[in-house]
């Protein structure tokens, strides 16, 4: 029996990762391996750009476990350089499949087109924005590269980068390699110890609060954590970042905590709290407000990938480990003393009223189901989507500490490519929409029905709370109109809030395709947390930091 | 008297460098340097997304000398890592100018938004795509950095990378700093030695050639390349990503020679010449046909930036130097003898006949005139352009070594914008297009009035004769419909070659805006010399190379 090219080696192990489809732009040193993919199962979906490929896969990652995109030499990986830091920076694992240039033919000619400077340039360029990077060149150690690779976008949540010269994709692996996983052992005592030491603090304190973090979606740890604080009465706030990661509408559930971008009820509750449980949270500015959050590391135990936090030591052990170590742990049960979060107020649309930023996400909430992913872009379209109630773990993601902008509509393509009784609702700002809102095309193309609501306030509303010129205007599109070019898909144009009522039940019954709700919103209005927000940044962009 | 703050100084040396115009995208790092351009006479451009500002910004530099973009830390950066790896192989001088978090910011806070990994990730990254990069953090020294990383700039014509932390902005630079520039010794007893060989070499050929290339536009080499020629009767060739460094309306001009892509006439002439001069041409596969292109290496002269080849030996000379000392040599005159450039064809639109793409150059060719700048998307738009005839040094231009789509567009903008006088034509197939198109929303905005032909043949045509698949077919765009989306510009669609003729002239009367004409191209329909190269491509994407 010959054993499996490397080309179908990589295929057979992306597809027993759960990987099912693959986003990218064709190009020809990638050409070889695309063909290849449709015989391993694997659909190619091809996007516009190759900056909408990487967003999608980043999502397909987000809500799947593992995302791919398919790029070519240079042109095309050096386009996703971007979006594969935002999947470093917010720890999701997504596989850069590189088509590159052949073994023979770099030995035979030192100036192959897509060259940048010298063959090993863009490497050198992933191994900075990856947990792993290689390139499939010598036969003898290919699959044994992938098996690592691979592992290690798993093992840290995070991006790694394959090279696949166009002369390897056919070329057998080594005969008899067998795929062996890795188990990472955990040190049992250190174990017991940590959990010991948080389980008195826990049950030592007056008013404990759990904040979850993204890495309790990443690890697949919803259910886990939600048990453990239904146990043992703890309330759970979400860090930005973390949002969605448990269900929303649990009776413990606060709500969202970063600092002033919370409810004012929510911050003074985490704050008060003399016990903080941080699990899987980065302590980063945006994902806790932490330039305006009021967190005592003295009172604060925090576990993540890379270990455990008790006030001011750590503890070399795993948050999975630690998660499930804790619920079996005795923590003393007592009633959910939290202030509950806020109801989810039924939307009555005023008639002839302008609609605003604030009552534009008090009407989506409104439309939240269980199928429903909301993917916010950066900027008010996540400030205001804050209080949106997710009742499904992981339905809702943003970008929302790398805050890179055009995530939301490829993002949208990804969630609905990877499950397509998924409704994906992207809330996007126009500036965002104007860098990437023509994937929408990618949408008509494969038949998908994301829900496209533009927060259409007429250029970078976020950015005029540090410092405002007419570099902060946009272009008026007439994004309404984005059906017309793209040959699919219903538009509207909303400005009270009747309209906006009857244009988002109409995007909720058209599953066939794309809906465009374009919001027309005053240039300075913004949601209730980007104006509290606001208060505290002008200071910072004028270098008085 | 107060010494100018650091980022008075930058643009300061900006300005006097001739750079009047910065592309970009405001972000929070980056607002108090975009405030401060325009107190020093620089305009700030919105491009709609940062791929779009990279581009326009290296059109710049390439008609105007010194191009500049400026973004925000890392989620704008590295947006443009793919554009500035254009430049850096292209030999185009971009300046990226980031702001970035203060260094008082970075020290106290670990995990600030957009960062990647570590601080310093982004400069790690573009060390690898720019000949020089600096992070402006110590004042001491940061005029003096300034001053090293922008004539690395002027020397290489290739990108760097200037890194502004915010906080730094507004501090003075080292009182007393005086902008002093390096220059480069040149070797004279070298210089005369090249130079003699090299007269020797051209007395005793029979049929010698010039090839110029991209590097005779980069260095203003144009009109003393030309007067060399004129007075030694030597015919002059261009090279594929040199087409327009030479006036193509003179006699002696041959065309364009990149081996099978070249007119048969033009690659027949060039490789029977017994005497080669290459001036400024990266010897890359695409630049010269390489793979079907037959130059002998033993009947060579070979000059560019890093020195002067002659047959296998190398002098340490630089390019300047040596066209200078070349023209006061004395070559024999002799009279030029080569079969000249192929006239243009008046344009004769026959009535209902379906435009076809060869057709399409032709009647481009009746509309390029002295104020016309042709800027070529990669794939058959570059292909069919050769033969455009170009009247003005540096009036064409094309990533046609680094292929990456998307260039043509907001490269358009990038020239326009330099001088309003011109009057740019894109040529752009769909699938580029669709990358990078909506930035005629930037022309709209700014009144530009470029021109934009979609060669609309429905999908990757040029991939289609590596390897066809569905991944090779576009979602169909309605083309003709943008401007009512971006709020501007005519268009039409055009089917046959009378509709194309009414189309063009409509484009060359409307001045005051932007025109998008959509070309409606057979699927399979391709220009003569993609057609010819297309038949050895085949082969090499599934790996036999």
């Amino acid at each position: 029996m010959h054993p499996p090219s490397i080309g179908q080696y990589l295929i057979r192990q992306l597809y027993d990762h759960g990987v099912r489809h693959v986003f990218g732009v064709p190009g020809d040193y990638s050409l070889a391996f695309i063909e290849m993919l449709g015989e391993g199962g694997i659909r190619f979906i091809n996007t516009i750009d190759e900056q909408g490929a990487g967003y999608a896969a980043d999502a397909y990652a987000r809500i799947g476990g593992l995302g791919a995109v398919c790029v070519t030499y240079a042109v095309g990986s050096l386009k996703i350089a971007n979006t594969t830091a935002q999947a470093f920076a917010e720890r999701s694992p997504v596989v850069v499949l590189c088509g590159a240039p052949g073994v023979t033919e770099r030995a035979r000619h030192p100036l192959l087109h897509h060259r940048v400077n010298q063959y090993d340039t863009q490497i050198r360029v992933f191994r900075e924005l990856t947990v792993a990077a290689t390139v499939l060149a010598d036969p003898d150690i290919a699959c044994w590269e992938i098996d690592r690779v691979l592992h290690a976008a798993e093992r840290n949540k995070r991006p790694v980068y394959i090279e696949l010269p166009r002369d390897r994709v056919h070329t057998p692996g080594r005969p008899g390699h067998q795929h062996v996983d890795s188990e990472e052992p955990t040190d049992a005592a250190a174990l017991a110890e940590a959990v010991a030491e948080a389980v008195e603090m826990l049950n030592g304190a007056r008013q404990p609060v759990v904040i979850a973090g993204e890495e309790i979606k990443r690890f697949d740890l919803s259910e886990e954590v939600t048990a453990l604080a239904e146990a043992a009465g703890l309330p759970v706030a979400a860090s930005f970042l973390g949002k969605s990661v448990v269900r929303e509408d649990l009776p413990g559930f606060l709500g969202v905590y970063a600092g002033a971008i919370s409810l004012p009820a929510v911050k003074e509750y985490v704050e008060s709290a003399d016990c903080c449980l941080l699990l899987g949270a980065m302590l980063t500015d945006m994902n806790l407000g932490i330039f305006t959050a009021q967190l005592d590391r003295s009172r604060m135990i925090s576990a993540d990938i890379d270990g455990v936090s008790i006030r001011h030591h750590h503890y070399d052990v795993r948050l999975p480990a630690f998660v499930a170590e804790l619920r079996r742990a005795k923590i003393a049960p007592r009633r959910v003393a939290g202030p509950g979060a806020a109801a989810v107020q039924p939307f009555r649309a005023q008639r002839r009223v302008p609609v605003t930023s604030q009552r534009l996400f008090e009407a989506v909430n409104a439309f939240v189901r269980d199928d429903t992913v909301v993917i916010a872009d950066v900027g008010d379209a996540l400030f205001g989507a804050v209080e949106l109630r997710i009742p499904r773990p992981g339905h809702f993601m943003s970008a929302a500490y790398y805050s890179s902008m055009g995530f939301a509509v490829p993002g949208a393509v990804g969630v609905q490519t990877f499950d397509r009784n998924l409704r994906p609702i992207a809330l996007v700002g126009d500036g965002a929409f104007q860098m990437t809102g023509m994937e929408v095309s990618t949408a008509v193309r494969y038949g998908l029905s994301p829900i496209v609501i533009v927060l259409n306030n007429a250029g970078y509303a976020t950015e005029r709370f540090f410092l405002d010129g007419a570099f902060n205007d946009l272009q008026p599109w007439d994004y309404s109109r984005v059906p017309e070019i793209v040959g699919g898909g219903l538009a509207s144009d909303v400005r009270t809030e009747d309209e906006l009522f009857v244009a988002l039940r109409g995007a909720e019954e058209n599953r066939s395709g794309v809906t465009i709700v374009n919001v027309h919103l005053g240039q300075g209005d913004v949601s209730d947390n980007l104006a509290r927000l606001g208060v505290g940044l002008g200071r910072r962009s004028r270098g008085a930091v």
